[in-house]
């Protein structure tokens, strides 16, 4: 089973209760699990509750951080409806809920409705002709940088010492071993590469909530993403993330409020 | 007590029960009550609990319409740091949950991190410059559309049967007889104007997921807004809503989720 599929299974305690051990592989550098992947353990056991297949709209409040180990979710079932699931799941380790999320889930292979998109997907040469910024780096396997792969049009400034005070980005994105992203994995996705806020010389920011809109199931291959920090205010800032799959429909947006913040000391 | 300020109190009931009768002052057209109003009961029964005063991020999750008459709200409190409170509220109607917000709680006064911003504030005439499409209707006086106000640079292309096929548009919008918004009144106005996609020819359209990010306490008078709708996939469709106040601060974000829908009978 590839890594990420793996890592973001849980398993049935209980009536309304999961569990999984966190992996260290989605790692951010101070030794807390992404939040996009505690997001999408939190997906995987309302999955295993609701009538409807697909997360369509989800928002996730970050409480505390979260660590490799063992970890409880509890779902609660809120409504099922003809069109939609409503469930909210509570993600609690060593007796402290760290993470909660409220999501509505459909089925998006049967929509039906008028389709209009107003805006293109990014115009980017191929992953092939692009940089690859893992490439000059030493990475800790275990790290949601080790785990992602990116592809940039050319080498984003702040790589190297120069943030351009721009933040604003347009690259490739996919997990690494060619492992091919579901919905959930979507999730999660929108959560792992390099925040907006690094070219305006910012690289400690932690999120307060998320909201992700899934409208498709991806095609398999890169997704070509889109990303941009408007609002930096009194320390707090937005960041939007489009994800486009490789047939060049929109499959997620997101939204994020983060809070920059002091880098907290690695662990020794 | 100004109209607005009035019908979103609430009343305490018992430990984290709250209560009040919905006004059937800012009603949609099918009878329903406005979502931003619902919202903002909400947001009143949280305050209530929390240790910080002011909502900065917020998530809705639309179950059921709601429409004037009792409700209840239950509000948990979910954390409660330093900087930070987190809190969830339902809101019930015979007996059934129509509403269910989470919301993180800070003090905006207090914000001492770094700005950028990246956008500008909607360029706009005078707003006694502009069109006012109040003027030209015979208005429900218990309707959103009347306890709100708007002034355009020139009369929308729907208003005259002729949408424009562009889902974005820039305004002035208030309450009705002057009322100042508070941080509350701003979460319900992102959800009290004309849809974005009106220029689409869609008029009837359903919140799923509403988020707000509140970034200020505004300033009296007038905002200028920026609305666009750029994702209508499958009859599903975001809304990005803009509110800068009169000294030209950003001061409310939003985005949602909805679903196009046929238009609802009319209540007899």
């Amino acid at each position: 089973v590839p890594i990420y599929a793996q890592d973001t299974a849980v398993v049935s305690i209980a009536e309304g209760r999961y569990g999984r051990t966190l992996s260290s592989h989605f790692n951010n550098p101070p030794g807390n699990i992404n939040g996009g992947y505690g997001l999408a353990v939190c997906l995987r056991a309302l999955a295993a509750e609701m009538q409807h297949p697909d997360p369509l709209v989800i928002s996730a409040t970050y409480l505390r951080p979260a660590h490799p180990g063992p970890v409880e979710i509890a779902v609660e079932k809120i409504r099922s409806g003809r069109r939609h699931s409503v469930g909210e799941a509570r993600l609690v380790q060593n007796g402290a809920e760290a993470l909660r999320v409220v999501a509505t889930f459909t089925d998006l292979s049967g929509l039906t409705g008028r389709t209009h998109v107003a805006l293109t997907p990014p115009v980017l040469p191929a992953p092939a002709d692009c940089f690859d910024p893992n490439e000059r780096l030493v990475l800790n396997p275990n790290s949601v940088r080790a785990r992602t792969e990116t592809r940039w049009p050319s080498a984003p400034a702040y790589i190297t010492g120069n943030p351009s005070g721009d933040a604003r980005a347009e690259f490739w994105l996919r997990l690494a071993d060619d492992e091919d992203a579901d919905v959930f994995a979507l999730a999660s996705l929108v959560d792992m590469a390099a925040p907006a806020v690094f070219e305006l010389g910012e690289f400690s920011t932690t999120t307060v909530e998320l909201t992700v809109h899934l409208r498709a199931r991806p095609a398999p291959g890169w997704f070509a993403c889109r990303v941009s920090t408007n609002f930096l205010i009194g320390g707090y800032h937005d960041e939007d993330f489009e994800m486009w799959d490789s047939t060049g429909q929109l499959v997620a947006q997101s939204r994020q409020l983060q809070l920059l913040v002091p880098p907290p000391p690695r662990p020794s």
